[in-house]
């Protein structure tokens, strides 16, 4: 199984790609295989066609399981992870993909974004997401439990391997 | 594998039910198993601790499958799926049931009502939602080809029996 | 100008209630002229043409200036208070009306409710909105200062009477 | 008053500024006083503090009536118009900014995605959004009556100059 990060912050290295990094871990038991840092791919995210942001999407729509993460800005994803999104293909460029959307806030009040918002972008990309969104407060996330019962309550909804697509 | 169909249509014997019942046997194979028409539960649903609103609800979370159906009123499903909805406990009254949100409208203008304002709501029930929404249009799903498309392009994002939770 | 209220809690004379009179008093300077606790009006919201209903759509209809109140149920509006906006004619039924959607939780997590899911409904039913959803936690909104705050900083975005339509 | 009028397409000189203007001109009686191509401010986007960026967020801000405009990109308003909404301050960035979300797409199905989608970013940012978002169809939008229709319908929820904030 393929795993991929991907974290739309105008900070590269931020905390969003920290905590996307220990969701993917905490589902699958393991690392990441590869990490898009959306705003490493620079201005060819502004137009069609830079290799750097085609190879990125390539390598997301060929994972198997991707974390979407993003901090939240106006109360919904950034125009950065946006802009990453806006590359794929409708209906089919997360064809087989299983996306989790992941969000981080200041504090509680943006909580539905993760379901309201990112994931039905997610969804008319084609992905399957089985599972809820995930809302974490950028301050706390790395002490409290919040991953760890997620994973808990929710990785038996995950496609299991060579079962399903 | 036990199939539920619910429809919330304040009229009895609806399309949105026979519409719901041609989904779940597309998806299946068979016809559902239960029938929950939410309209003939009649005024208990108005209030907490109707015995017959309660089987309902027990039959439903008791589902490995449940289509939940509604026609599109004011934009987004109706206040009769809603009520039924009221019913069960947030985040767990759906748990280990795999939900598939059905609505249907005269027009095309409300497609995004299914994915963005029927689907959180049994993610909030705790139900697992692996399927994008589905909307169709109520003079012409009998004869189209929207529900076995769908089937085609979605069946294998179901919960493989015996494999998942 | 007349000023009504409509609560869509399945309790009768709920804080949901009591919230709402409390903002169209801040936003008017008076009490409301008309209050409309929907779930009084009993088992004739499953259906269409009680008179007890058609009134109260009649008195919300020719009202200036509307507090839409609901608690969060499943992470939005309940069902009791959808079934009374059924009621009204889709893109005219709240035609020349101001509406304010105003939801109640007891925690701040469904914050985005009001202006995400609740707006929508009574835009889509032709009111004007104007001004953003209010969220207000249950057991607090009599001793915080949210309504007052709230009132100082959108009343001059509500139409002047006489001015405007 | 002062108009401005705000497009979001990758592509400048677009269909999407084209309606936008046409909106502003049907609303207003005249041509907007101002006109931000996103798209146009280039790379400066990315971060923050770039001075291009920063004085088109003033002109917006400073701006009584602006009509914010995108194609549908992915279901929902491209990554192009978030960057640049993300420049505006939480809360207050709008403040005094009566905003109209217009949106447009190939076909009927994403209709919904202004009032669902578009208007709750304007309305984080604190302006007044006392309209309907307005979807065109981008290849009949120049033929058909859906602006001037809406202008009718609409126009008088618009703040009269001078008698309110």
């Amino acid at each position: 199984m393929t795993t991929t990060v991907v974290a739309g912050n105008p900070k590269p290295g931020s905390r969003t790609l920290d905590a996307a990094n220990r969701l993917a871990e905490s589902l699958t038991g393991s690392a990441p295989d590869h990490i898009v840092d959306v705003i490493e791919l620079g201005p060819g995210l502004l137009g069609w066609g830079d290799a750097k942001v085609k190879a990125a999407v390539e390598t997301v729509a060929s994972s198997d399981l991707v974390v979407f993460a993003s901090p939240t800005f106006k109360a919904t994803y950034t125009g950065v992870l946006k802009l990453f999104l806006d590359q794929f293909a409708t209906g089919d460029g997360l064809r087989d993909v299983t996306a989790v959307p992941l969000m981080l806030g200041a504090g509680p009040a943006h909580a539905m974004a993760p379901d309201l918002l990112l994931k039905p972008v997610l969804v008319e990309l084609g992905a399957v997401c089985p599972l809820p969104g995930l809302y974490l407060i950028d301050s706390t996330y790395t002490e409290d439990t919040r991953i760890s019962d997620y994973t808990e309550r929710w990785r038996s909804a995950l496609p299991v391997k060579g079962s399903g697509s």
